[in-house]
């Protein structure tokens, strides 16, 4: 089959590679109608996870449909269609049974081994690992567009913003980066009643986006002088109840906080490379949580159904589109994404 | 009346100060029959909280007597015995009323006020603003000692330490720095259920009241090299699930980020003067939680049922007894506390 | 003064009665712009409620301008704008300060004092005592029509109904009754992000104001056979996640145990005069939960600010309008809601 | 081999049948080294559980030894010693996935299976389904009795009564019921931290067992006259923050209702045959919670780590010791417990 193979920094290639098989009864082999391209696979691309290693399928993210399971696979059959979970969770060990498979013993204290330890979505086909907890149904009548997202990027948004936050009814929250990750936070963040979502970003497209399809109240670009008191004079309490943070650089993670009030919440969902300076001589009389994680995607059922319900319209992410094997060109533009104005590239077969 | 006056960084004195009088209609003014000195006296004498100005009484921890109340008081009566908050809630705010006093609005954002920006407890006779809310009835039969911590110390290490840190049954609870903040921690998470509770701390005589005399199960010497790891493999999961630093400097810190397991939790008790490196770059994937902040003394009255109860007993962190008139010698003896073997001092009338 | 005053089972009349005073030093005299009739007044009239005596002055729900504070009261002064709290809360006592007054202890226990126990809001002034605590700034910019539910029925619905059923992103949510009590629980459950609301009621006008205004995906008559099947084909599990019952009779309550799944939750919201049977050899192993109580009115404040961010829009329960001198005559409309398509009336000065 | 088989109401014997094979993949073969016999055994022996089918072999609590595991069994090796899991959990269905095996989808809705709707754990051997969930490793050192009464007992008290009822530090509890599950549920309620924790019973020595072995701080018992006035005098606020019944008869379900205070949660442990009368018109103004439900036994792991670390001892449960060969007599004198004082009986091979 075709796939998008990684060959170090800097090299990767859309082409031939050997067919998945079945390895273990609990596998599943999923064929790939849809998948995208995630920010974290360009980060493989520059070298920043040296984990990955040469000959690698890149892709964590992806609807397909079943087309052969393993001999203990007794919940999906041939022809099931459905969303794989970009974490791969055993559902057996101490950290699946609470909820946090991102950490799931039984593939060494990792969830994310898709596209980084094992052969990922960004092919024709793809082999999932403990597939009966790790894929998600998808209710007739939905599009694969419509549940592309939450493989990964909506429960991110979710449970390492909104849960993680505990955003509250009547909260002001403050999303601070507006790519495809924070505007999923923002997103889902309206399912909790907050009285503000105020989106920060240095892009004026993408803080658009966040007003007209995202459910942010306010934007603020952060590259004007006073854009932090500007943001604070947008809540109630000097401070923000919950402030996000979608970027990864220590830069925002400080302006975070700054921006929570006594007794908020700062919720780190980017990924990040360097360490951050904490201010706990000024911080550790303010009474504030800090939360980090990597997603578990434990609520991807949920948001499947809120979908389906109409209670959560995720579609506005998906501004190009491309067939499979345009996958090298997908990555141009999604590698330039702000010039492109694009948020997330939608792959089809 | 006399009491114990700040003159400036490294100035203090016994001495002559007027009378307190009712000055708003919620005051109470209480005779003080017991005191003690809390760490944070001492820094406030270093000179590092410099919003304290010359003349000030200190002391923010007392049990005593009402001798006189407010026309706005109908709660206690001359003569009720009461153990003093340390912070002072008016109980109407929007801070108050969620639970969260040491932010308290009605006097200007933070409920840290007896002994800091108005006079305290080591004195003869000290007003208390907002009587009603900010000071508790002790049932009979407690003597003055068995209750006395529970105006900061005690509250501290268990809304900080034990309820921030979330600790269940079942839980490794590691506590760094088995000084009386720690040792207060060790004492109520007892209430929790915990598996293990292990002390840190460099000082033998600490760590072993912490384990003859707090629920410490085990004792780590953290001056002993290999010491990180040691604590680790006392826990389950090569990880505490609670850290608790009461230490209140970056290393200790920092060496709460290299203890907690994934999924779990640092709280932080310490009162901290310089900035501390978050090593984000390695945590953002441990999905852990921080926390931290000023006291609020809200559980100070089921800190006092339990310790009437039997369910508690906090009287070991009573090593060294002083009269109110030689408090210049307890103040000798505490600052100099891990040379003396004192935890606290228990001044008296 | 001219005031709605109770005279026995039947017996009402506006008339005149001394003007309120101050009688303590926490209280608050307000001028009544804004007032509404309650079920619970419709009951006090029927006899139902015998601690209510004859010439008491009945209401207890307000929008008004304060005229006189009393010495101890600091937060308000003449002029203010406030929502009256229904219940009255003195913020010190135990139940008070964990956000239960409900059960205020320094009003005896119970904080439904307002048209019970004291003189109440059905009047041209109201004397409200602890008013730091029981009474509620308005923002700016919003109308008495915009807030006065907020005194009673919207926290009713929310806190008893949205709150204690605890309802979770992507629950199924069932309410039956359809009177403003369930409309209120509907219009607030949509803060917590649910998958449907389905809205049960005897009514067909109640059941499509639910779904135009008041956030109900679903109506079911409950008057045609086979409506439990029906309600249970709605829900994803063959039984709602939450159920709420809002109308006060054994039948409905009843019709909850049988509609709510296993692990799921029943929240009583209505107001009873007989048991129920609890099938609790049937419910035993299905791990429900059983939810009940008077509103507290503590999310008050919040839910003001939701109304003035424009997230919450109460108004569509204002079906009638009366002047204040008519109160006789909104008495009559409302005593006969259903003949009248009324839902709440709104009485102003 | 040899098992307890039920041959409708009234009889069962000690009886050859054939050994159990592996049936599924997930299948696990346990040799049963320890059992003992549960209330609902003898509730199946009086024919009220009209589900359980003659031939059928009852039991379902154990500690045994693995013998053979079906090709999808990774977890577990011939030769593990484990703890059985009296509720069978797939693991990877709706209601597992959250914590709630008791509503196992992929066993048709019902976790309790072995000895109800298969064949159990009162015999030579026994087949697990879904092996991998449903066992617990047992840490080394630990004897089958100290970990026997894991399988069901000490979870049910511990979660349908503890944590459903919430129990949080300084609470006054109420436990109707000082039987084997009673006694279980405050043996486990320690762990929370409570005040007092009141026993009742009619049986003198089993108030005796309460008081020695279990942690109960006062005893009451119920056949006195005046017993609820003692019970409420021996709490704080004139009633319990929380009762749980551990009977199953509506007598002491609605002393439940009648102990609880204002605010405080009721948790029904017991398994009810008849309808209770829930006097609805009079508690739905208290603010109360009830909870229900049959065990998970998810915290079996945590009780196990508990036992381990010296932490909980459950062994003064076994008053009686037997041979599996004694099964019969082992029914003779559980059957009679209260006449034998028996709490619960070990059966070992």
């Amino acid at each position: 089959m075709k796939a998008l193979v990684y060959h170090g920094p800097g090299q990767k290639a859309w082409e031939d590679v050997p067919d998945p098989k079945i390895q273990d009864p609990n596998d599943v082999i999923v064929r790939v109608d849809t998948t995208t391209i995630c920010g974290s696979d360009l980060h493989i691309l520059k070298g920043d996870v040296p984990t990955v290693e040469d000959g690698r399928v890149l892709g964590h993210e992806a609807v397909g449909t079943v087309v052969e399971v393993g001999s203990g696979v007794a919940k999906f059959e041939v022809g099931h269609r459905v969303v794989v979970n970009c974490i791969t969770t055993c559902g057996t060990c101490a950290y699946c049974r609470v909820g946090h498979p991102s950490h799931c013993q039984s593939v060494g204290g990792l969830g994310w081994q898709l596209g980084h330890l094992v052969d990922g979505t960004q092919a024709e086909y793809v082999r999932i690992p403990f597939g009966e907890t790790s894929l998600h149904s998808i209710p007739d009548g939905l599009s694969d567009e419509e549940v592309i997202f939450v493989s990964d990027i909506i429960p991110t948004g979710y449970e390492m913003g909104v849960l993680n936050g505990d955003v509250q009814p009547g909260d002001d929250v403050v999303v601070i980066g507006a790519g495809p990750v924070g505007l999923s936070a923002m997103v889902t963040a309206q399912l909790k009643g907050p009285r503000r979502i105020i989106a920060v970003d240095l892009d004026d497209f993408r803080l658009q986006a966040a007003r007209e399809s995202f459910g942010a109240t306010h934007a603020v670009n952060s590259g004007k002088a006073g854009w932090l008191d500007e943001v604070r004079s947008l809540t109630r309490h000097g401070g923000a109840d919950v402030v996000m943070e979608a970027v990864g650089i220590p830069a925002t993670l400080e302006a975070a906080f700054e921006l929570v009030r006594p007794t908020g919440r700062v919720a780190n969902i980017g990924v990040h490379g360097a360490p951050v300076t904490m201010p706990i001589e000024r911080l550790w009389i303010e009474n504030i949580t800090i939360t980090m994680g990597l997603v578990d995607a434990v609520t991807a059922p949920t948001l499947i159904e809120l979908i389906e319900a109409g209670k959560l319209n995720v579609r506005p992410l998906a501004t190009h589109h491309f067939k499979l094997h345009d996958m090298m060109h997908a990555y141009e533009v999604f590698g330039q994404a702000a010039k492109n104005d694009a948020l997330k590239v939608v792959i089809q077969a």
